[in-house]
């Protein structure tokens, strides 16, 4: 492969990213025809399914998804009970592309985000788990960000693994058997965490990395111009003022004391 | 008003941002009565409109969204040409929550998204102008993110102000008579306009400050957990390495030119 072969197929796979009408119809018709397109070697064939909920955080699911979106030949699957729309925390609603049924069976990627009392009744919720349960025993990656790892952790998939989640109920995961671990994104084999909401595009671009190679994630980085700049440094409990962390952690409470709860039902 | 109080009501106020089911509510049923809650003075009013287009890059509309989405009391109106369902350029299907002539008169915030195709068809398209120049005229604050600033610019809200873009257009905003600036963020009066995709974060956060006040903001950057740690650094045209600078110039090269015909038809 000489670096031609390599920029060329490389445009092609990063157009998916930034300009893909074409694209966008292969995530909803998975037996739509690749095109025919110079440097196939660069085409993936991954199938990721992203789990969606009601009440779920929607830039949990937003910011990993723009990555995937970038890679060129992969299936985006949005999984949900039915084909209704899902509404989240926030008040998005968007339309799922595959049910627990129509989801296929085998899968690159099992992907969950989070939230709060949406997340906890997902993870409650027996079709859900046995779902994720399910994909996530062959799924090649089994990954969240933010809370989502509790579903995980619900579902089983999170015994023995190192894991993180959003700062608020990391120590949660314990109760999953899990191994609290305090990272942006953390992996452990074929197991891979991000943070809270934001750690969505850490763990996106990790995974493009993963799935393909690390310039091809360079290239999904600078095509979504993430070079970040925080107006402020409140971001983490290491850096937040005390009087920011404070009310956070008492809005906070009652969610937490829900997680230990589901944490305890679900020990085995 | 003590610590207490204000504390008190920032907890209520920032769980908008996590757990707003009444929100959500809220943010649907825009006559909805807001619940009593203590410390009313933290509440905002503050009529937040949010374009969707077929095509738009669904980063760019999640990021500050996602922000938004913690003002408490404020109402976020995801707003096309009908409340039928949007597919963005990476397959993902939002459902608009008010049309060109339900949304409110007079806005606080106007704001559109970027993408490619997608941004350029809505920035010819005379309905979707009219309601962006309307809007404008009027709106408190007029904002975008990523390429977003060419719907502003053809719409005519860029004339005399610096404005940014994602780094492939900024450029082309002088053809529309505005001052392109390399900056996250730009402000000039009350214009503010972010930078490629993700910028979309550090955008939002800034509009949370502008909005409310810096501590508020602080609280939605911990809620988000949002201490970003790019797993790369290439997110820039001044930090990516040539290799993957080519690649994307070129890809861009097609976008860049009817961005740049675009605004040699709108010039006046």
């Amino acid at each position: 492969m000489t670096d031609i072969n390599r920029r060329e197929a490389l445009v092609l796979a990063i157009s998916a990213a930034f300009a893909p009408h074409a694209f966008a119809a292969e995530q909803t018709q998975p037996d739509h025809k690749m095109p025919e397109v110079k440097g196939e070697h660069w085409m993936g064939d991954e199938q990721i399914a992203m789990l969606m909920y009601p009440g779920m955080t929607v830039l949990d699911l937003i910011g990993p998804q723009s990555m995937f979106g970038g890679l060129m030949g992969a299936k985006v699957y949005l999984v949900a009970k039915s084909l209704d729309p899902v509404t989240s925390d926030a008040g998005v609603t968007i339309t799922p592309t595959a049910t627990f049924k129509t989801c296929p069976n085998d899968l690159t990627v099992l992907f969950t985000p989070g939230g709060t009392d949406g997340t906890l009744a997902a993870a409650r919720d027996a079709e859900t788990l046995a779902f994720m349960a399910d994909r996530g025993a062959r799924a090649k990656y089994v990954t969240s960000v933010c809370s989502g790892s509790l579903i995980l952790g619900a579902a089983g998939l999170l015994k023995g693994y190192k894991a993180t989640s959003h700062w608020s109920v990391r120590h949660v995961l314990a109760g999953f058997g899990a191994i609290p671990t305090d990272a942006r994104v953390v992996r452990d084999r074929n197991r891979i965490t991000g943070a809270g909401v934001t750690a969505g595009l850490d763990f996106g671009l990790t995974m493009v990395a993963e799935l393909r190679d690390p310039f091809y994630a360079e290239c999904c980085q600078l095509m979504a111009e993430y070079d970040p700049d925080p107006p402020f440094n409140a971001g983490s409990m290491k850096t937040a003022p005390p009087e920011v962390k404070a009310p956070m952690l008492e809005m906070l409470a009652d969610f937490v004391k829900k997680s230990e709860a589901l944490a305890a039902s679900t020990k085995s």
